[in-house]
Order: structure tokens, then C-alpha cells, then sequence
């Protein structure tokens, strides 16, 4: 028996993260905006006692609907729905730092955790699609290293909104007739290069202080973000080589900076495709390569990679030297990843197109129950991974075989809880509360 | 029995409306951040057959926390968990045109919609707090007019970005493998004066179409932006004439934009004390009036008029040459309600400190179930009102004994339903369901 336990948060996407998902025969298309759906989801989610369900997100039609289920689902109203119906899970919003105002932010996860009593998570991000910036007011997107210094002078501010009530700032004595004693409740004051802020924040401190910060991104950038502010990293890997590497860069980055490493959680993706044989695996995971439509991956192929392919070059290799490196493109995580297994594999356009088309990018495992838990625990073991993001190829039933299979096993094998030990998403990460570092000596009147 | 039919929503506010409920012994203070309390409010004011609930809001803390319970519940998590635990009932977010980019508040209202299956509303607002300039990176205050014309150009763009999906759009066509029909998903393309949105929204069109257009402000400014674009306007009188006044000027204006005056319902704020006897309500008020702290009202009055006066001038009359009647504050109608108060009423500070500790201005009735039934009927069948926002002194409390003995009353009278008819706010409030107007012809691919 491990001593160290297993993370698992369940990836949510409308019908599931295989882009032909929502074709699937085993995918009722009809409920995947009926909210039902996700809270029964959740409750199941719950019933596994996993840690979390997270909520991609970006602030426009990015992908071609044509063809796949890529609208989104709002995570604040979605998430706040979600908690109504469950107890005990965390449930981690993504929400830019590009296109929102901190004030605004800071308000909607405080007020998620409070609702939640406690199980807010905030998956940081800055917002890629170039679709975005026309929806709010800009002709060009900012530059990538321009959109992470906006994101490290946010997360500062956002830090301090949340921390402008001290916990006992908030006293409600009936009797003497103070409700809240503003020496606790302080101005921000904040000036910066790209926000100005005042504060304090409008409502009191929340069950957990501050959410559990999350992020997403793997680039050098991204690294250089998450070692310094993030508790928990979802990224991506295809190898347990690149795992390891992303693991112990990330830990090392950590404690260069002073930081705990325990306390920054490395989530890589997982897609499993599982059968009661190997060969059923691999079988379901072809039904549904089956499923998906070339125009909508080619589509997608042409953004990741600017590379523009017609259908008639399906059969053909990949040719790399069509690949645009440089440029904005070039400084993504995602992009690198893709070229490698094109170096790796030297796959045909449409063997690439069915290796992103589970998880954008993410890994996929197809097999049993055992195999799939063999390789989880072998990254857990090995120094790649504290846990992972579950990405069900299909929703709920891609969920429900691993819920009802694979947790199981973890659990007989000591690495995964058979009980919430916590209520809150910290307490479920094993993160400190942290305490409100009031910035100012300004307090409101 | 009357045909036409009365609209009550419930107005919720942490511990209720008058300024010192959370020290009433019936109120629990304890309570004033927990979900499940108002998941339980909602879900009594849907068994008294309400037709929506409604919260307040600002992105600022605008008032002195220390003596009262004036920090903000943020309206779409707080609504999204109340619409999970309700079925029927309306749910009315207040949210500005001032501090908000258009393209979230767009996604946040369509995905309430969604998640309620059709029960969202917006409540319009500028944001005229001052502070809130200061959180949002201004160092001064848009000017009244400056907010307003923002506030028209903002109407539009988000009924754009919700008409961006036509109805058709979503076709989930398994087979054929055409999830939505993209011909039928609009760029908006706007550019104005304040604002530039390209577009679509990244979800597809909502039950509503568009939430309930709710609006609150009753100036010259506020009056011709609820004619041209409000469906429920929420509004403040003291008196029956001043209520007619305003009822009938509001639908003479959306009569001569064309509209159809029904389509715009006029529904007053009311905060009833409610007693077996009248002696008993007016006892009630008392006690309430005599847990205010002159601290806190003294503060208020300096917001609202420019009065700075002192804890020794209580029981001195209300000097009317000390009020500042110029510039940005004179534009606002709270502000010449009040003048009007001190006018018609003559009061001494205290008089009109507790005047307006009830409900901020709005109307306070004290008296028996059926005297409050009498008022409310009054208001309705004299042209003052087409319903009643409902602003409980206390809560629960204060709500219960108002659905318990003056709803019945009102359903007695005919004048209330006693099922819903409908499911959407909508249909309860007998508004038309509005088609999409694409306002672009270039499609999203």
C-alpha cells in the first residue's frame, strides 16, 4: 500500500472528448444541454469519490460546430447548477485572464466557493483562440508572452481581491450591532501595467480563502506560470518519457522558487477506451475513428499545424516540411506535441487525424480494466504523473466503464480513496488553506 | 373576478431589506452566505405561485458593512444553484452595462436560460456607484448620459449575440453527421461608439430566445431606455399618484415607439409589515426602526442627497437648503423621491433616516394580511401598477407571512394565479417568445 494517494478529476465535454462523440450510438445527443445530464454525471463522479470535475472553457466558437459538439458550456452557471446537486466533489472552472475584468472574476469564484462551501478551483488560462479577441473589441489577438504577463499581474490581483476580507473580518453581532469590522477589510490599491484596481471585494472571504489554482499549458511560458502559482497542472503527454521530463522540470522549477513540490499536483490527460478484452478496446476505439468526418479534422490540423490538406491526401504521409514553425504557433505546447508524434510515428494524415481526434492531443489507452489502471499506476510510480484528468471518449458511458472498472482496481491496489477524507477541494488535493495576506494598510470606510 | 392578472416576484437580499433585519431575533444571520437558505426561499415563493425571484447587484462594495449586511451575492451562481433546486419560478440577475463586456454577460444569461429551461431574466442596469469606477480601472465615473448611451449600444450587441444562433441551428443529425447547420449561426460584425463584437456566441440560442428585458431606474434617461427596450420595469413610489404618473408615462412612451404597452409591465417595489392587527404591524415597524444605527443612515443620506449631518441633529427637522440638488446626483430618481419625502412629510432626521431604512426608498405598508391585499390592489386597478416587486423586511420571516396570509387573499380576489399556467418566465409574465433577427448575412465557418 502507497502512502502517497491518486488524483482523479473527470474532464467534462459536451458528449464526450472524442470528436465524433456525439454520434456515437451510446451518446444520448439530445441531453447535452440539459443540466441533468451533468449533475447525474457529477453525483457519479462523486460516487467514486474522485476529486474534482473540471470544465474547459474560451470566450468563442472556435472550432467548426459543423461537423463536432464544440460550443461550451458556461463554467460559473454550470459548475454553481453542479453544486447544488453534489456534496463532497470540487468542481474547477477555466476562465481567462485575456478577456475578463478581475473584479468580476474574483466575485465568481469567491461566490462559487461559497456556494459550494468550499470546493472551488480555478483553471488559469490565457485565451489562444484568435476567434476571441473580435468578440471583445480587439483586432488582433495579443502576442502569447504579452497574454502571460497580463496573467501573472491578474492572478496577483485576484489574489489580493480575495484576500481584502480578512476571515474574521465578518462578525455579525446582533447585539452591539456590528456586522462587519472594516479594520478587516482593506483597499487593494493596485496599479499595474496592465490592470488598476481598487477593491476591497464585495462579498466576505470564502470557505477555502482562495480556489485551488489550476493550470493548463505547457509551453516554456506556461512552465515559468505554473511553478510559481499553480497547486494542480493539467497538461499533456503521449509518452511516459515526455511525462517524466514535464514532471521533474515542473517540481525542480517549484522549489527553485521556494515552493513545496508536493503541493503543485502534476494531472496529465487520460482517454481510455475500455474493453473486457484488449481487442474490444481496440475495436471501440476504431468504431469510433470511424465516426469522425476528415473535414473537421483537417480543419483543425490547418490551425494546429497551418498545414492545408484535402481529402484526397488521407492515405499519404504527413509531410513535415509543410508545417509552419515559426511564429506565434510555434511557442504553444500543443504544437510541439503534435510534431513529435509525427516524428515518432510517421503516421498517414488520416492515422494522425485519428490519433488527435481523441483528445485533441491528450493520451489515449485503449484495453482492459487492469491495463488501463497498469498504466496509470506506472506514471503515478514512475515520477510522471500525482494524477490525472479523466477524458471519457464518450459521455456517460465512457465515464461509467471507468467509474465502475478501473476505479475499483486503484482503490485494491491503495492508490485511490474509498472515502472523502475532506469537504473541500484543498482538503481533497491535500493543499493548505491559505491565509489572507492583506496588501494595503488602506482600510475601507 | 378580474381577467387580468397581478405579478409578484420576490426581491431577496442578504437578511432582508430593511437596513438593520439581520439584527431582528426572527432573522439568522448565521444563515446569510448558505445556499440552502435561499434555495429554501425560492422554493416557498414557488409554492406560493410567484413568478420570479430577484436579485440585486453592483460591482462594488457601495455601502458600510459595518452596520449592515450590504455585501453582495453574485446573482448568476447564486441563481444557477437556486434553479437546480426549482422548477418554475423566474430567476431575475441584475447585471451592468457599465462593467461588463457584452460577450460573457451574453454567455452567462444564455446559459442560466438554459440550465432553468427557459426562466432567465436581466435586470438592466448602469452601475452608479462611484466606487465601482475604481474596481474597473477609471479613475472617474461615467457621467449618467455617458452610461445610458453605453447601455443602448450594449442592449443591442447582446441581443445580437443572441440571435446569432437561429432556433434551426442545432441539428444533431447523428447519421448524416451535421451537428449544427452553420448557415443558420450569424457573425454580428458591430462596431459603435462604445462597442465592437464580432461574434457568434459559442452556444446555441436559449429556450427564451433572449431572457425577460427587466430594467430599474426611473429618470428621464432610465424612462426612455425602459420604453424602448424594458419588458419589466421595476420602479419605486411612495404614493399612489406619483405610481400613476409614472405607469401611465412609461406606457405612453413604449405605445408611441410602436410597442405594445401590455408587453411592458410596471411593477412598483413594496416591503410590507404584516400584522394580526394594525396595531400589531406598526409595532412590528417599530421594533425595526428602533435596531437602525444612525451611523449607518447618516452615511446613506450623505450618499443620496450630500446632507452631511451628525448623530446630535436627529430630532431637528431635515434642512432642505443643505441638499445639493446640482449636477450628477440630480439626475438620478431616488434622489427627488426623497426630496419629495421631505416635502410632503416634513420629517425630523430620524423620521426620515427610519423612512427610508425599510426599503431604500421604496414603499413600506404596515397592516393586517388584508390591509396589505387592499394596497396591493389599489396600486393595481388605479393604473399604478401591473404587479409588485416584493421586498420582505426580514427573510424568511417576512416572506412567509406574506405568502402565507396575503397571497391567498389575492388569489381569493381572483387578482393572483394559483397554478402556473406556463414554464418560462416568459409565458408567467405573458410575453411573447421573440424569434432570432440575424442582423448579419456573414455566415461563421
Amino acid at each position: 500500500m502507497s502512502a502517497r494517494k491518486l488524483h482523479l478529476n473527470l474532464f467534462v465535454y459536451p458528449g464526450g472528448h472524442h470528436e465524433a462523440a456525439w454520434r456515437y450510438h451510446g451518446t444520448d445527443p439530445s441531453r447535452i444541454l440539459d443540466i441533468g445530464f451533468y449533475q447525474d454525471l457529477a453525483r457519479r463522479a462523486e460516487q467514486a469519490t474522485l476529486d474534482a470535475v473540471f470544465f474547459a472553457d474560451g470566450p468563442s466558437l472556435a472550432d467548426n460546430v459543423r461537423y463536432a459538439s464544440r460550443f461550451r458550456l458556461e463554467p460559473f452557471t454550470w459548475l454553481s447548477a453542479i453544486a447544488a446537486a453534489t456534496e463532497r466533489i470540487g468542481l474547477i472552472a477555466t476562465a481567462s485572464t485575456t478577456y475578463t475584468e478581475p473584479y468580476n472574476l474574483a466575485r465568481l469564484f469567491a461566490s462559487l466557493d461559497h456556494l459550494s462551501r468550499g470546493r472551488a478551483g480555478w483553471n488559469i488560462v490565457t485565451t489562444g483562440a484568435p476567434q476571441a479577441a473580435g468578440n471583445f473589441g480587439l483586432d488582433a489577438h495579443p502576442v502569447h508572452a504579452e497574454r502571460y504577463d497580463r496573467a501573472r499581474e491578474f492572478v496577483e490581483v485576484v489574489t489580493q481581491l480575495w484576500d481584502s476580507w480578512e476571515d474574521e473580518a465578518l462578525v455579525v453581532d446582533q447585539k452591539s450591532g456590528l456586522f462587519a469590522d472594516t479594520d478587516r477589510i482593506h483597499e487593494i490599491n493596485h496599479t499595474g501595467r496592465h490592470l488598476k484596481v481598487r477593491g476591497p471585494l464585495n462579498l466576505p472571504r470564502s470557505p477555502q480563502g482562495r480556489p485551488v489554482y489550476v493550470q493548463a499549458g505547457s509551453s516554456q511560458d506556461g512552465r515559468s506560470f505554473a511553478a510559481a502559482h499553480a497547486e494542480a497542472v493539467f497538461t499533456a503527454h503521449q509518452t511516459l518519457r515526455s511525462g517524466q521530463e514535464f514532471y521533474a522540470d515542473l517540481k525542480a522549477r517549484a522549489t527553485a522558487l521556494g515552493r513545496n513540490p508536493d503541493q503543485v499536483l502534476v494531472l496529465p490527460g487520460i482517454s481510455p477506451f475500455i474493453g473486457s478484452t484488449e481487442a474490444e478496446a481496440r475495436a471501440l476505439h476504431e468504431e469510433f475513428n470511424d465516426l469522425t468526418q476528415p473535414e473537421y479534422s483537417l480543419q483543425l490540423l490547418h490551425r494546429l499545424l497551418g498545414l492545408r490538406l484535402s481529402a484526397d491526401e488521407l492515405d499519404g504521409p504527413v509531410d513535415r516540411r509543410l508545417i509552419e514553425t515559426g511564429g506565434e504557433r510555434g511557442n504553444g505546447s500543443r504544437f510541439q506535441l503534435v510534431l513529435d508524434i509525427i516524428d515518432r510515428e510517421q503516421p498517414t494524415v488520416r492515422q494522425l487525424l485519428h490519433r488527435l481526434a481523441g483528445a485533441r492531443g491528450h493520451r489515449v489507452v485503449t484495453g482492459t480494466p487492469e491495463q488501463v489502471a497498469d498504466q496509470i499506476q506506472e506514471w503515478f510510480e514512475q515520477g510522471a504523473a500525482d494524477g490525472f484528468n479523466i477524458m471519457p471518449p464518450w459521455l456517460p458511458g465512457g465515464f461509467d466503464l471507468f467509474a465502475d472498472q478501473v476505479v475499483p482496481i486503484l482503490q485494491a491496489r491503495g492508490l485511490f480513496r474509498t472515502t472523502y477524507d475532506g469537504t473541500t477541494l484543498r482538503e481533497h488535493y491535500g493543499l493548505p488553506r491559505p491565509t489572507a495576506v492583506p496588501t494595503s494598510t488602506k482600510e475601507y470606510a
